[in-house]
């Protein structure tokens, strides 16, 4: 048994048996491997970003790794910034990356670079692995590098002559790492400033806000008083009817600041204190306030369900049913607007579907209008980089088959990542993108306003992006996937019904 | 004057005048700068990796660096791939990397990144700048960094609140760096080998294969009986009718052993022995005999012109007249074939075209079909990284501006950077794609055979791009780029006129 197939039947032995991949000629002999071990589900991408992205999305709906199959050097290089958001979303994502056979290396050969210098800054764990006999066992550790607590990225590299030579052993699987309890202090710290009367606000993130634990967050919040809150962005929140009424830290930092002014109490679970995305001149970087006693009752890779569940224990607050909200009533005629649109995504989409949100400047009405939807998981890009949210979603269908996936799209972030339209046709995924259209980078031209600059015609050149417009419906057409336009509410409900009737994906563009 | 003002009045003062852009919030300030300093071109592209492979584009065929800005972090991170292959093609860029303010990055906001360890494998000069201050005399030197001998990237990491601070001061030009003299003694060395009378090759590369450099070459080599050749991947070759004919070391391992078995002498100009792209086992790493005498006439860095100029004198070797011949006759009808398409992009291409070789598998019949048409420069991607090409074909055409650019393009490698259609139709560039269709990465079907693997389900299903097949005339469309699909050498033959008289973009599509 070569190296490579050591490899495949170690990631199947520690159930890793999904892997997005953009294979070339360095990993030529795992993707051999692959037909000789059966069992990995391979989903092929024509861009790397398509390919972390897709793991992230996977990752955090799954709650395992997928493995990446990626080209040495500059083909891992195209799957960073999507990897950067999956570090910050706590994903465990399992990066295989080809390299340059260990005898060929030291001739620089064109395709030579430096992976784990890349890899560093977005991996929890990296190993260059140099012995077809020990493959086995890296791989095994590399899994569990993956999803040691709080999760991330284990990038393992690949030299070809590993992959090809003889020797290979499968590593048996290793167990999943639990994650730490936090400390009875913090527990006790946390309960004293909740107990206090002063305004206290609970900020919650990761492992938090899936529904168990969310829920104990609820209760101890409804039972001391306090306000319950998730940083601007996060891997994924639990919400929708029946689900704890969240708010987010506001991105600007003037709303941010004036929202958390008066907390006395800030106790932490699984995030730190709330900072501004970015630095503006005179204004802080902690949107808190800078004389808030701040609790840290869990780190993120703490277990935060228990944190909680301790917490509630010492509080005495039980178990609270949400109070029942009837549904808003969606407008079905009009002139089509933001906050109309996300009526009727509340009103129409499925139970349980996953929403997937990189609408940039129209995040906020889609956010508050979703709020009484059916249950559902909101998943944003708390890495910020741009272009996230299709990858995310085709991965957020391969990791919960039978889940509707909605994407919140704006359409200057698309255009970085447009690939993952065509592997959502070839996977046939379920997949509905909402297209929000403005023809414009906006939040720059909003920025740039906050910055007390006028947008010249360079500036306007740079954030317009009308010369020429992309046209989406083509684009999505060329990649296989339907698509139509909406200029209407009543167009959009149609379409949408139909989208969610369907088997597959569908993209439906609205000129906002 | 803030220190984004000053940054961009000292890269106009130096000469660098085209800035290729995917600009973010954190260089808002940097954008603001050029309405109030104008003179800066500034290219917009929808991903990082379009902005950072026409600056390669752009920096070999104007020989001076052109400026990239990219957003901080993953934005940067997209565009590491292009700037790999520019580093191999020694081109020089200043990429401009907005991060966090200074007093803001400790706080881990969520775009935090690790810039320069991302930028230090592809850069051969990287500051990250701390005060407004002295921002001028980092951006003068950075400019003078790109464009050490041979030539690379200079990334100059720029924190937004030394942007947005008060007390800029513009830089002085710095001198352009010229490159050092190869020793007496490597002309000696190289001159005792050719006159030995045993085969010698010489290998040039880089500068040495500019039209002046290149003449010196082929006079030296017509004159001692050696053979001249290029390593398999280069930056820019100056050839066609007129031009010193040039053989290039094959890609497989076999051929190129075959081919350079017989020489005693390597004569090194510009590059270094010839190393196979990949490894393969049983094969060496260097295709060259191994009991060849190496002799290192120039390095890269060094003044290569000279380097020859000095080896001619010493050689006594005049310049010498490229035989005449004339060019072949083009078939004008039958089966759309690549050596029948080879022969009628000879014909018809206009004088000094610029062709921009990303045809992978097909690359052989056109190198070898364009032999006798008009002079040309022949553009590759010397780095390896797949998609490089429509981003080069960009940055091309706007550093040689009134010459036509024709990129053989493989489907499959185009949809990496599909992105660069709108740029170029957006400023309207005389670029004319020929997509080299096969709906496949054929190079992995042949990689996997010669690894004796047959090519099972999975290997097929990562191979093959026919489900779906990409529409690539609806790509083009979307983009704003008109398009057509080719099906026989007479309709091949019509497109091909129409676009190469035709102001601006257009795309190709043939069915190989």
């Amino acid at each position: 048994m070569n190296g490579a197939e050591s490899l495949v039947r170690t990631l199947l032995a520690s159930g890793v048996d999904l892997c997005f991949a953009n294979p070339g000629t360095s990993e030529i002999n795992f993707v051999a491997a692959l037909d000789r071990a059966p069992g990995m589900r391979c989903v092929l991408a024509l861009f790397e970003g398509v390919v972390t992205g897709a793991a992230d999305g996977y990752g955090r709906m799954a709650r395992k790794p997928a493995a990446t199959l990626m080209h040495c050097g500059p083909g891992f290089a195209n799957g960073l910034a999507y990897l950067h958001n999956a570090k910050r979303a706590e994903t465990p994502i399992l990066n295989i990356v080809g390299d340059q056979a260990t005898y060929h290396a030291p001739f620089n050969p064109p395709l030579a670079s430096d992976i784990e210098a890349w890899a560093r800054p977005v991996s929890q764990w990296v190993r260059k692995v140099t012995r077809a006999q020990t493959l086995g066992i890296d791989a095994a550790e590399a899994v569990q590098g993956a999803r040691n607590p709080p999760g991330g990225s284990a990038t393992l590299i690949l030299p070809s002559d590993v992959s090809w030579s003889e020797g290979g052993v499968p590593g048996a699987a290793l167990p999943v790492p639990v994650p730490a309890q936090t400390t009875a202090d913090a527990v006790l710290d946390a309960a004293r400033a909740l107990r206090s009367g002063e305004p206290a606000l609970i900020l919650m993130s990761g492992a938090a806000l899936l529904p168990d634990a969310l829920a104990i967050g609820y209760a101890i919040a409804a039972g001391t008083g306090a306000q319950l809150m998730t940083p601007t962005f996060n891997a994924r929140i639990a919400r929708g009817r029946g689900r704890p009424p969240l708010d987010i830290v506001p991105y600007p930092v003037d709303e941010a600041v004036a929202k958390l002014k008066h907390f006395k109490h800030l106790i932490l679970v699984g995030t730190g204190e709330p900072v501004a995305f970015f630095a503006y001149p005179g204004k802080p970087s902690i949107v808190s306030p800078p004389d808030a006693a701040v609790h840290v009752l869990a780190r993120p890779e703490h277990d935060l369900k228990d944190a909680l569940a301790r917490l509630a224990d010492e509080l005495r607050c039980p178990p609270r049913a949400v109070p029942e909200t009837p549904p808003e009533a969606a407008p079905q005629r009009g002139p089509l607007t933001a906050e109309g649109a996300a009526a009727l995504v509340a009103a129409l989409m499925p139970e349980h579907a996953i929403l997937v949100d990189e609408a940039i400047t129209l995040r906020a009405p889609f956010f508050a209008g979703t709020r009484n939807a059916p249950p559902h998981d909101w998943l944003q890009v708390p890495g910020g980089a741009i272009g996230g949210g299709l990858p995310l979603a085709t991965g957020a269908a391969l990791g919960a088959p039978g889940r509707r996936v909605i994407v919140l799209q704006g359409d200057g972030s698309a255009a970085y990542t447009l690939q993952a339209l065509w592997t959502q046709a070839r996977e046939n995924l379920d997949v509905t993108t909402i297209l929000l259209s403005n023809r414009k980078y906006a939040i720059l031209f909003k920025e740039l306003a906050d910055v007390g600059a006028a947008a010249g015609q360079t500036a306007r050149d740079l954030f317009e992006l009308k010369r020429p417009e992309v046209d989406w419906l083509r684009v999505a057409g060329s990649m296989g996937v339907e698509a139509a336009r909406a200029d209407t509410l009543e167009s959009f409900a149609d379409l949408l019904r139909g989208a969610f009737a369907r088997k597959g994906p569908f993209l439906i563009e609205l000129m906002l």
